[in-house]
């Protein structure tokens, strides 16, 4: 596995939205493995290896007896750090006798979870999706089970030219392939900002804007290893200052993605979209997170044709275009981190 | 295949009941052998591999001629030891035309087969399931097309503490886990004996004794090599005598289950519950049977999770507690002959 | 792949109907390999690899324009012959970026492809079906996709006797397993030729011929490698002179078998049956394909059960018997081919 493992384990990964965890045992498999997650009495998240020490049944057939899982098949009981505190018919408990936990943390909401060595699991670098929860922004998101390697979603959202080929009819339109972008990095992010000046809006951001005419359109895309990618979104008539730095007459929004490996070739991807304009109207929140749900089954149908195209050629890779810049700091920064958690003596070995 | 098999061949198998065969062929996987069943005119059963000699065609595909199987293919035709005795425009039979018979036996009320080598089918090792046919008993049973290894289901019934938490709404209480059991053995058999005395008793017993009071139960498991596992169990008013050994105030059964492989990771399971008790009494029989499907439905879904659990981590292994000695004397019992089936360089180089 | 390759690449396949290629794009998988179809404004049929050169997105997914693939995600355009003619936001066109094309010939109502060395592909060697477009024959046929290995379906094919075992309610009698026949064979073709005279026709012959009595019946097979099998297949009253070639009291058609490696275990099998007999009723041309296609489709659940009792024992080989001299044949005739596609270095080694 190590191999060929595509993905980081030192890192924070999304594993639910908050509102996914309660009081109820949840299953579900990150970076390959399975883990099941519960909130305990005081509201934190507990995220143990969904596998009992003892024959490993799933944890989360079992069920929960205060803050911890009781195995549905022996009887074993885990407290949240993963320590079995009661094993039935037995007078002294196997000090050794623990499943793995893993690291949480809960952070605009999402919960992330830590898959690698817990020594490292520092919080501050928890990817940064603060619009998620700032009340100066409004929206709602979903969940989507993407049939693909994490890095194809990534791909997807570092090139936003395919906006014209795969959803001509709501969000691209000739402008994006045509417009110049500029691709920029720094130690902790890479970005491609795009300004599309002077053009007609697609149908999407014409009804936003709610204004005849021309406008300036930007996509400012940020990228954060090893799977958060934010797009600062929007259009402002012409020639009221947007790319100079006053959107004040535009509409501005946080197209807010996170995608997290569930096996190599399927992912977890959450999106959220949130604006900044005509916050308390809940219609208008439904309505746009329903186009975007419709937008990304488009991609979801790409995504699943090219990991297909990829398992029968595998050994073909890519070819690279000016538009693939953002992708391929994105995969360098990904690439970064898988090493160096390889082996010294294997990389000698190279 | 053999480097990882987990049954012995030299062995007797369960491939069906009694009743599942007739004049007509049936096809079952058995040690991940595909095998042809029908009976002959004369009443007895026979079994053969169900691939044509001539180009693998299933001869269950083609139709019974007398005693003799005509492939559905090229017209072919083998008698119940599998020698071919006819072959369309051949004017002579190729003498070694024929495919594999199993030696087969049948006995309370089982279809057995020996998978291994024919000279080694001694009749006698049949496994004891003698309560299945005996006039003394009555019962009914079903088939479970368990998704995991054989072994699993021996684990479950060697260690009855899952009641507890499987089935705690029909045969569980917390006197199981509780109580101590004996573990014992003999060259053929192991064995957990259980005594769970002056307990109130659970629906299920407390309805077939039909008297109120505290009870003592008894459960007295016994293995047979490689996947034949009997339990003796039943309950008696307090103060009757029954673990002195007169039972003459309770109730008594036997759970009888024998599991054949059909692949490494699926299992034919054969269940059933005789009674010592009512014996005429049909209605109780059936929702006798009813019953226990429905708690054995419990255990299903725990074996095919339990499976899958294993597949995503093969070399993790179980770690065993005091309430595993059954499992682990039947784990040891079949480990013997398997091994005793490596070729002996194999054993050597290890 | 090339080790276990059942297939030759130096070779003509039918990938569809010339009916199934019209002015839109359609994805199919030939020798295991995706391709993409469509017909030029000029007619003429394009096949390209169906995987884009930059991020191996499936062509098919996007659209047609004029003569050229649009990529359904970043918009790079391809001609007929795989070039790459537009990239989307480049202002130089990368001179390597092509998709494979391959080539092409329409003939006898099928579209062929060259899926080997296109130097090689020489339009003289595409099989001959010539009858499919014949006006003094008529009929029609269809498409079955087998799940199994394309030879399973020339074996088939090759040896009629089956018929008296699979189709005995239609085409087969005792007569076809029973008559003699002759093989025999030339640089290009192998034959069977088989005559049962005297006999009773089965119902569909006995129906076609319209006529009472005995007759003489005949099946004249041709195998041309790698994948087509033609039959003259026919009857007419005994006495007629049919034997010795005259045929004019007799009916006759021509069973057109091409079958074509999807992957190693699942084929498509193009058919048609062409009649030289009441040409002009489209209702007797209906009536005799939803027969045929019944009776193939007694073929097809064999071959997917051979294919899977080859797959569970790939080791064991076919054992022959006199009616499979024609298979023999055939076979032998496509290893010849594969044998010539071999690396020298690698047959030097074995």
């Amino acid at each position: 596995m190590s191999e060929t493992r595509s993905y980081p384990l030192n890192a924070w990964y999304a594993a639910a939205w908050d509102t996914d965890i309660g009081k109820t045992l949840l299953a579900r498999t990150i970076c390959d493995t399975a883990v099941v997650l519960y909130r305990r009495r005081d509201g934190s998240v507990a995220a143990l290896e969904d596998a009992c020490w003892h024959r490993q049944a799933p944890l989360s057939m079992g069920r929960l007896d205060g803050d911890n899982v009781v195995c549905g098949y022996h009887g074993l009981v885990f407290n949240g750090d993963g320590r079995c505190v009661r094993m039935p018919s037995q007078e002294t408990l196997n000090p050794s006798a623990c499943v793995r936990s893993f690291p949480v943390v809960e952070r605009h909401r999402h919960i992330w979870l830590w898959m690698g060595d817990p020594a490292l699991a520092d919080p501050s670098r928890v990817p940064d999706l603060h619009w998620n929860d700032d009340p100066a922004w409004a929206g709602d998101g979903r969940t989507i089970h993407a049939k693909c390697n994490y890095r194809l979603v990534v791909d997807n959202l570092m090139d936003l030219t395919h906006e014209t080929f795969v959803h001509g009819s709501s969000l691209g339109n000739d402008a994006i392939a045509e417009a110049a972008f500029e691709s920029t990095h720094n130690e902790r992010y890479a970005y491609i900002t795009r300004w599309m000046k002077n053009i007609d809006p697609p149908p999407f951001w014409a009804s936003q804007l709610g204004k005849p005419g021309k406008v300036d359109r930007w996509q400012i895309i940020r990228f954060e290893p090893p799977g958060t990618v934010t797009i600062d979104v929007g259009v402002a008539p012409v020639g009221t200052g947007a790319p100079e730095g006053d959107r004040g007459a535009g509409v501005n929004g946080f197209v807010l993605n996170t995608m997290t490996p569930e096996t190599e070739s399927t992912t977890h991807y959450f999106w959220n979209f949130c604006r900044g304009y005509r916050l308390g109207e809940q219609r208008l929140t439904n309505e746009i997170r329903d186009a975007i749900t419709r937008v990304f089954g488009e991609d979801e149908l790409m995504f699943a044709a090219q990991q297909k195209g990829i398992e029968r050629n595998p050994h073909r890779g890519f070819n690279n275009l000016n538009i693939d810049a953002g992708s391929l700091w994105a995969r360098r920064l990904i690439q970064q981190m898988v090493e160096a958690e390889r082996p010294r003596s294997r990389l000698a070995a190279e």
